[in-house]
């Protein structure tokens, strides 16, 4: 086995959306005066995330980055929650927070160690700026920054792991997705790329339910970076030391 | 003053190439028995650089990685020094080192302290992997890669930075081009970002009369990446720490 680069996922994956927006939420709306469930309200503005995207996947609307679908869903989700008024300033915030999200507790020491493997890089439906900004805010080093925003369109269409793939001047085969979602761990075997399923039982909270196991015999599978790291060595044979 | 993103260019301002190349050159060609002024291949070989990418610039040839062109020039230099009968594998290494080239003494820590002023990229002919080759290999740490693949052509035709401050969703006045050719300064600043010249005496060695000055009156002119940290702290009135 031959592993040139890692491409990661970090909505779910890397990052605690969930309990990062909620906090975010709370933090700008409640000295408005506004209550709410933040964590709700987090999971309700995480909810039009996957129809908004389809837009642009499906070719009905041209791409636009993440900001512009969050800022969108984030109008919707206020709409519904009856929370009005909310100045645009605040608004504006609200949706940079997505580029402010806390790592899971094992990511960055972790990733310190993958990047001993391979080539790491993010392959996120974030655009560049949004995956630059949470690496940066969260003191991950990345070899490059991948994803969507490269392809034009988002995950889990083929082009964006293809063009990352071509990015990185590698073969499919030499690319591991690491994920803690089946579906996008399914569109990259469809192409070639070898999986790693890293589950990430809290991403949803109670909603939960979601991609607790993996539904294939993805190629790795590791409770965190820190054991998918190990499982990768002694499957190469020790740390080969790419760099 | 507001910086938002530091771009810069890779061969020449941040890597010295020439000693690089002429060291992996002697030690790939010189046990083959074959004896050369190892400096002057080097400079041989980067002299056939920009008319190969004056190709693609000019449309008569579609966009193809630094690396095919480095491969092509190899064969038309070691030709003209009569240089024959050089295996593949070792034609193969020669181009991959120009992945690994040397930084200048001041540019590790020269941007470890740029980059708690800003967004740090390369914005080089490079193609995405043979910048996040050079960069990891020199331990040198970047938020993104950018540069003239992410554009399909090569500096300085506008497209290159044009497409480097859109993904980082800057305006080009946010954006400074740092690099040692006054040229590639003149493109950018056409286009409206601000430039800091940083001159490498030493990139063409015996051969040098290039680029040895500022030719205009450029935002910033500094000595090295250290004296530029240093204006652009001043500039922006201590460092603002956007991190």
């Amino acid at each position: 086995m031959r592993i040139e680069a890692l491409l990661f996922d970090l909505f779910g994956t890397l990052f605690d959306w969930r309990r990062s927006i909620a906090r975010a939420l709370e933090a700008e709306l409640a000295p408005l005066g506004h209550v709410a469930g933040w964590d709700g309200l987090a999971l309700a503005w995480r909810e039009l995330y996957q129809p908004a995207m389809e837009a642009v996947r499906s070719g009905r609307r041209p791409y636009v980055r993440l900001d512009v679908l969050h800022a969108e869903n984030l109008e919707r989700v206020l709409e519904r929650a009856a929370i009005r008024d909310v100045p645009e300033e605040v608004r504006r915030r609200l949706v940079l927070a997505w580029h402010r999200l806390d790592p899971w507790p094992d990511v960055r020491e972790g990733l310190r160690r993958l990047r001993r493997i391979a080539l790491l890089a993010p392959c996120s439906n974030a655009h560049l700026r949004m995956a630059a900004d949470l690496a940066r805010n969260a003191d991950l080093v990345f070899d490059a920054v991948l994803g969507a925003e490269l392809a034009g369109t988002y995950k889990p269409r083929p082009e964006v792991y293809l063009r990352a793939v071509e990015l990185l001047d590698a073969e499919p085969a030499g690319c591991v997705m690491v994920a803690a979602h089946n579906d996008d761990l399914r569109a990259a075997r469809a192409l070639g790329l070898k999986t790693a399923f890293v589950p990430r039982p809290q991403e949803w909270g109670l909603q939960a339910g979601r991609d607790l196991a993996p539904e294939e015999a993805w190629d790795f599978v590791a409770p965190d970076l820190g054991a998918l790291a190990a499982q990768m060595e002694r499957a190469l044979g020790g740390v080969a030391g790419r760099g």
